[in-house]
């Protein structure tokens, strides 16, 4: 049975299916509780998936995957969308202006698409590859500071959708940056970026969820090491 | 001005910059000719862009842009919402259920990252590596046929959202697959997205904006030509 919940008492099963690092689950974790919705976490270990997530997500394996009464939703943004649709009572994430909502989804692909991929690059490679993965990600993060220009949040005075979205960059990029030996984030370059930093890490619910950050260092390092291993035995 | 206009008569000022041939672009003319926007078509040349269309997208440089009463917006599916939400007294494309919008935010993802991809890789390769780009394009057609099991459209007797993302199958497959010289899409194996393919094509918004095929072979060709020897040259 479809329990439609449209408040905060009658929000039905809700389940979160997530890694205890990945940035795209915590964005989830952080949309469900500053909605208010409570849920039940379910830890996997993508080395060895549960049948339950290979159940859940057959197309992409992946998480975050959010289970609400039975039925399972996968993507990160469309779980975003999901729990900002169904929740709606509580403060909306994206705003009711059809222009603003196409602004904030244009950008929210940039980030998946253009921002988060170039930032990654500069963390699994070396040496002159490394240095042209950089220039890109600080050309894409030229962009962001334009956006965040003269304004507290992404959609200005008040915390919403592209905030959750761009979120990773308040304290995933610097882990990026140590681990990859590179940092990209100076704050004479980006002073707009640097305040919205401060800015966002100050929300409670924000603050309060953070993964460890030494436990992350520990587990990205590592994986660069990989990646960057498997590259040279190509 | 901004004009945020709600019903036919009062919809402001509507352009569109495409190029005859972009199918993304005309995914977006059939959504604004099913809801009956008028709107002028500024064609672009991909070679040679216009000033307007770096001043509209500056971070893609891309077709199609819609611009409506002066304000740009871009990317593809970010417009085909925005079409949605701004003309939203006529029929909506996206179904009103937040799990039934999240299932098919989910699947037009997959068209375009996944199978989209796919496709288009068979049709700019050859040889060894154009037969293992055909089974991962052969895969996502097989998971796009499940999903067309027992419907007449891809969310059941109406056509809707995901019939315009997954529009293109219905004509530019055939283009990739006559100048890539692999067919893909077998009745024998594909009924139901074939039966779809006729359901799809029939409606007369469809019908009546294909470009025309022996230009749109002619084009694709001297673009696989071009890609084949490009890539040979490295």
């Amino acid at each position: 049975m479809k329990v439609v919940a449209r408040n905060g008492k009658e929000m039905g099963e809700v389940k979160l299916f997530r890694t205890w690092s990945s940035p795209y689950a915590l964005m989830i974790v952080w949309a469900l509780k500053l909605k208010g919705v409570e849920f039940e976490t379910v830890y996997e270990d993508l080395a060895n998936k549960s049948s339950l997530l290979l159940e859940y997500n057959p197309i992409h394996k992946k998480v975050p995957v959010l289970l609400h009464n039975g039925t399972p939703i996968c993507e990160s943004l469309v779980i975003l969308e999901y729990i900002d649709e169904t929740w709606s009572s509580s403060t909306r994430f994206l705003p009711e202006d059809p222009l603003a909502r196409a602004t904030a989804r244009f950008w929210a692909k940039f980030n998946y698409e253009q921002l988060t991929t170039s930032v990654y690059k500069v963390y699994v490679s070396q040496g002159v590859e490394q240095e042209e993965a950089k220039g890109h990600a600080l050309e894409n993060l030229d962009i962001v500071e334009k956006q965040l220009t003269g304004k507290k949040f992404f959609s200005g005075e008040t915390f919403g959708f592209l905030d959750l979205v761009f979120g990773w960059i308040a304290n995933y990029l610097g882990i990026f940056e140590e681990t990859g030996g590179v940092k990209l984030l100076e704050e004479k370059r980006f002073p707009h970026i640097s305040a919205w930093k401060e800015n966002f890490s100050e929300i409670p619910v924000i603050k309060e969820n953070w993964p460890d950050r030494e436990k992350l260092i520990t587990k990205f390092q590592l994986m660069r090491e990989h990646f960057i291993s498997t590259a040279a035995a190509k």
